[in-house]
């Protein structure tokens, strides 16, 4: 049975769910998983909780939307119960500067996912980092590009080909 | 005149409200200042604008609390506009875990004050720090002690001397 | 053939090295990894590249204690020839102060890693968490207690359990 | 009598000698100090403790240097005897690419300020951070832009303006 992976997002800004879609293009092209893409607008407790791995995604407003926080806190104690704990978690952002804390909002994804036990996946080095994506996950700043997408797609890769070890025995 | 410092906090958490009080104290203590302790319930954008300096406070939720990112986004294009720009802010939250993430949402907190061009006090190292508030900030752990009320008001002290020699000249 | 999990910490600090033992034994206790405990004053790159997931630890001065990043900044270029890459790491820490800092080493070991390609391994909230260590990995503060112990011993399994899996395939 | 501000970097990479240079000449530009701009390899704890304002520069190699941090390291326990407590401090760096970790190494730079007692000074918004630094502090991404030199200009102005007011009264 091939595994699921969530990509949700909050769609506050267009590029967003360029990245989003890219990377569950990236699922799909690891030939092991199937993306569920959707906004935090439609998504469940129910849809976190049937995924086996989670991509999370943010636009930059100094740090995480107070949307998609309010979203996350509204799923119950995750963090205390323990349902994602153990699976693996790729986080997304775009923004308009190039330092204007992108990183630090990816680092937020990141400390949730940690908060509730996940595995956190990023993205290692390429000469395509020189102008896209960070060491914490996909970023675009200003309008995404095709490295942007490309680095995108890698990171839903990387999420599921890992969920699917992860799942394994 | 005297200055003034806001004191504003989500009230989700019995604790921040102890710690929120002792910072407002430590604005009185310093002689040179007055609080407007006040919740993001009800706080307005005015409140915000009018202040010499931040004391800004969030329960540990994972990170900072939705709500409280949520009052924060509200409030308009505060990072672009710069009204806050140049003024001191401290920042203090509570947890139910010694390293659940404390040092995080403070730094969230920081964050935020950054982009908005803020000027970033937090506390320096004394015998007290061995088992309360950080160098970014107070802190409280499964219910206030007498050094978190003392690091909060210090914390509230230095943020009104320092807006103080800001705001002159 | 068992997986290999090196412990590799600066020393600097009696406490770190019970931590570095801990983790070590669970290592063991998961069934199916073997560690290597050793200090970067005796480490070597081969260590480094022959392991198959690695648990990392510097006591807490201010971050990153010098001669640790010294040691890691000299092992070559690994974040952009990917050695390490795909890769499990867990990470733990010791201080003086609650919250003097102890999330923000345990961050700067953790994006050393993700700077690597590495894939990040926590520590999921129980009880023990209320007074011992993190999501980011096992602490201690001010002299190791039983439940750091116990916590440093999780996280050595987790990575040894995951390293497996992400082995494996 | 004019103020002084250290600008204290390490020189290992082209750029962060000419973001150096830039905050150096915002220092003077502001008309009110006057900078002391050294490296690490020339710099004593003299030149620390004498300072009204600190500009701490990094290369982003995946985080600090270890020469950096072993040199801070070496300055003995500022942390503890709170030397510099009460100064501002602003902080910058270069790397090679866009997202790789800089917002990371001037957090952590940020860190050991913080740590000292020190007052955080970082960039507010303007139009050249859609292409130039962060509100953490100045950067410089594969080669220093126009835009680049202007924020560390700015920042070093900051930095002098601030410790101007923090040392008077």
């Amino acid at each position: 049975m091939p595994i699921t992976i969530l990509v949700l997002y909050d769609p506050k800004g267009l590029s967003i769910e360029s990245l989003a879609l890219a990377a569950g293009q990236g699922v799909i092209g690891s030939g092991i998983g199937e993306p569920r893409v959707i906004t935090i607008d439609e998504a469940t407790r129910d849809d976190l909780l049937a995924t086996d791995g989670l991509l999370l995604g943010s636009p930059n407003w100094s740090g995480i939307t107070g949307t998609m926080k309010l979203w996350l806190d509204e799923q119950g104690d995750l963090w205390e119960e323990g349902e994602l704990a153990g699976k693996p978690a790729g986080v997304f952002t775009t923004g308009s500067g190039r330092h204007s804390g992108l990183e630090m909002t990816l680092l937020q994804l990141t400390h949730w996912a940690l908060a509730c036990g996940m595995v956190v996946v990023g993205i290692p080095w390429s000469e395509r980092m020189r102008t896209s994506a960070s060491y914490y996950g996909a970023t675009s700043v200003g309008g995404v590009t095709e490295d942007d997408l490309a680095q995108a797609r890698e990171l839903g890769a990387r999420v599921a080909t890992i969920a699917a070890k992860l799942a394994s025995g």
